[in-house]
C-alpha cells in the first residue's frame, strides 16, 4: 500500500490532558454539506441597549439595578446553578450514587460597551477582564476547591446575551474532566519530573507546526489532539499552577495574546466567532500541584464558514470526538491570518 | 438548613458506567430563556423527494444509481471517515502519540419511504431495521473489533438528509467511551460476579421511579445519572451481548419498544424529536465479554419546546455535564404520554 499520509489517511490522535483519543479523517473535509445552515449574526449592535439586562443602569429579571459601571462588573447568576448552603448529603455505594453540591455562580461583564467583545477591546480593557478573572478566583479559592471561568460567545454556544460578559462558577467538588487532568498531569509528572504542558509548550514552540502566536510569557496552539475544528489551547511558557498568580507584566502579555488569538478567529470567517472559552487554574485542596500548568482551552463550533459548524454528534457522542481536517492545518489557516480585527481594517 | 430535597438541591450523580459525575441543578428550570430558539421542522415530507440522494432510484454524489429497493437499503457512505486500507503506522510514547485506523462507514437506509420516521413505520418494518442492524453488526464484528451502529436524526443533530437513516461505522480499536465502558463493567463483575447493567435493569423495574416503558424482554429508563434533559436508556432484561444475537422474537419486542419510546419522543413536544442514539454491542475481540450487557443511547437535546433546547457548552465542555430538571421528572413526564403517535391521533 501506499505509505501513511497524515494529511489525508484516517488516523487517531491521543490526548494527553484528559487520557482520550480522537479520530482524525483529513478526507472528510472535501464532502459537500447540505445540512443545518447556522445564522450568521453580523449586525452592529449599539454601544447601549434599554432592553439588556446586563448594560449599566439598567434594571435586571429580579428587580436589582445594576450600577453605572466603567470597566468589568461581577454579579450573583440570578438564576445560579450552584448554592451555597445545599445540606450535606451523599450515597457513595450502588448504581444510585450522589453527593450534594456547595458553590456559587457569578456573571462578569468584560465591558459596560453592549457593542464590543473581547478582540474589539483595547490592551488596558482586557487587562481589567485579567484581573477580574484573577481577583474571581482568588476569592472563590478561598472557600471553593475548584473554579471555573468561562465564556460562552454566540448564541450557537448558548449564550443568551451578546453583550460581552463570561460567568465563574465556583464548587467543592473537583469536577469530571479536571479530576481527569489531576491523573494524568500527576501520572506524567511522577514519570518525568516536569510539567506535562510547559515541555509540550516547548515542543510546539520548536517546532512550530501548530503554533498560531505566541510572545514571550504565551503561546497558543491547535493542539496535536484538538477535537473542535479551530480549537487551540493558550499555555503559559513559565511555571505557573493558577490564574491569580500572574503579575502585572504577565497579565498584560496575556491580554495581547487574548486579543490576537480572537481576532484571528473573528477575520477566519469574518464573522463574530462563536465559542465556549475557559480556564483550568489547579485545585484548592492545599496540594500545591507542582504537575499543574494554568491554561486556557478555546471550543469553537464553526468548521467551513461563518454558517456551517461542526456537529459533535451521533459517532462522536457514542464513541469519541471526531475532526474532518487535521490540527496542523487549522493552525496554518489561523496563522497566516492578520491580528488586526477584520471591522477595524482600512479599505 | 433545611434538609436535602433531590428535586430542588444542586447535586451530583454518578454515571456508573463511564465513571463520570453529572451536576444536577433543578431549581434552573425556572429560569426564562432569551437566547437562541431553534427552527421546527414540522412540514409534512412526500413519500418520494427527486432530490433526495437517499430515496430509490436516486442518483447520488458520485454517480451511482440507488436501487428501487422496497425494505432497507445499505450502501458505502460517499465520504467515509474511515477507509480500510490505511497503512498500519503508530507513534506511542511522548506527547504527539497516533496509530492508524481502518475501518469502514455504511448508510443503512430505514425505508423507501421519505416521508416517514422510525416512530411512524409498522412494527413489521422496524423490525426489518433492527434485522439490518443485527446483520451489519454480525459481518463487520468478522473484521473489526468495534461496530458503531448510530443515528443522527433532525437537522438540529447534523443530520443532513430526513429521509430515515442511520449509519454503521466499524473500525480496529475500541473508541474513547466503549473503552471506558469496558473499564468500568470488567470492575463491577469482578465485584459483584453479574453484569452491571442487568443488575441495573432490574433495580429501576422494582423502583419504577424512572422507568418510561417496558416489555418482557426489554426496558427504557431515564437513566439515575442522564446527562441531557430525555435522554433515555434501552436495555435488555435478558443476558446479551452483542446486537446480532437477538432471537427473531427479542428483535419483534425491540422493534415494539422503540416505536414506543421514539412515539413518546415526537409526543412531547409535537414536533419530529432530534436525537442521537446508538448501540453498543460488546467489542469483537474474541474475549467473550461476560461483564457486557448490549445497551442503546438515546441523546435528545430539546429542553422546554420543540424550539428551546439544552447547550452542552461553557461549564460543559471545561468541568462536566450539567442538567436543568431531575431525570425524575423527565421520565415522570415521558411516561405520561401516550404511545400513539400523535400525528395519527383521532381529532
Ligand atoms: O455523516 P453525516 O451524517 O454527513 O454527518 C453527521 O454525522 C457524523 C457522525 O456522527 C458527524 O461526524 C457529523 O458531524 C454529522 O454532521
Ligand atoms: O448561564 P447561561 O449563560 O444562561 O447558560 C449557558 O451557559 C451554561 C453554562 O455553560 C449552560 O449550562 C447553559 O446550557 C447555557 O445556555
Amino acid at each position: 500500500g501506499t505509505p501513511f499520509d497524515p494529511t489525508n489517511d484516517p488516523h487517531r490522535r491521543y490526548n494527553p490532558l484528559l487520557g482520550e483519543w480522537v479520530l482524525v479523517s483529513p478526507h472528510r473535509a472535501k464532502r459537500p454539506w447540505q445540512g443545518a445552515s447556522e445564522e450568521p449574526n453580523n449586525e452592529q449592535k449599539p454601544s447601549y441597549d434599554a432592553s439588556c439586562y446586563l448594560c449599566p443602569t439598567n434594571t435586571r429579571v429580579n428587580g436589582e439595578v445594576n450600577p453605572d459601571y466603567k470597566g468589568t462588573f461581577v454579579f450573583q447568576n440570578d438564576f445560579a446553578a450552584l448554592k451555597q448552603d445545599t445540606e450535606q448529603a451523599s450515597e457513595k455505594s450502588g448504581l444510585f450514587q450522589f453527593e450534594t453540591e456547595q458553590g456559587c455562580s457569578r456573571v462578569i461583564c468584560f465591558s459596560p460597551d453592549h457593542s464590543k467583545t473581547l478582540p474589539e477591546l483595547t490592551d488596558d480593557e482586557r487587562v481589567d477582564v485579567v484581573n477580574t478573572w484573577k481577583a474571581q478566583t482568588e476569592e472563590l479559592g478561598k472557600t471553593y476547591r475548584w473554579v471555573q471561568v468561562f465564556e460562552n460567545k454566540g448564541s450557537m454556544m448558548g449564550c443568551s446575551n451578546p453583550h460581552p460578559h463570561g460567568q465563574v462558577w465556583a464548587q467543592q467538588h473537583v469536577p469530571t474532566d479536571p479530576a481527569k487532568k489531576v491523573v494524568q498531569l500527576k501520572q506524567y509528572f511522577g514519570d518525568n519530573g516536569t510539567p506535562m504542558l510547559l515541555d509540550y509548550a516547548e515542543q510546539e514552540v520548536a517546532k512550530q507546526e501548530r503554533v498560531v502566536c505566541q510572545n514571550d510569557d504565551w503561546v497558543v496552539v491547535v493542539p496535536y489532539w484538538a477535537a473542535w475544528p479551530f480549537e487551540t489551547l493558550l499555555l503559559p511558557r513559565f511555571d505557573v499552577q493558577s490564574l491569580h498568580k500572574l503579575s502585572d507584566s504577565q497579565s498584560l502579555s496575556l491580554a495581547k495574546i487574548i486579543g490576537e488569538i480572537t481576532a484571528k478567529y473573528d477575520n477566519l470567517f469574518e464573522t463574530s466567532f462563536p465559542y465556549s472559552m475557559g480556564w483550568h487554574s489547579a485545585p484548592f485542596d492545599n496540594e500545591g500541584h507542582p504537575e499543574w500548568t494554568l491554561h486556557a482551552h478555546f471550543f469553537p463550533p464553526l468548521l467551513r464558514s461563518a454558517s456551517v459548524r461542526k456537529f459533535m454528534v451521533g459517532y462522536e457522542m457514542m464513541a469519541e470526538a471526531q475532526r474532518d481536517l487535521t490540527p496542523e492545518q487549522a493552525a496554518d489557516r489561523l496563522k497566516a491570518l492578520p491580528t488586526v480585527h477584520y471591522k477595524k481594517r482600512e479599505n
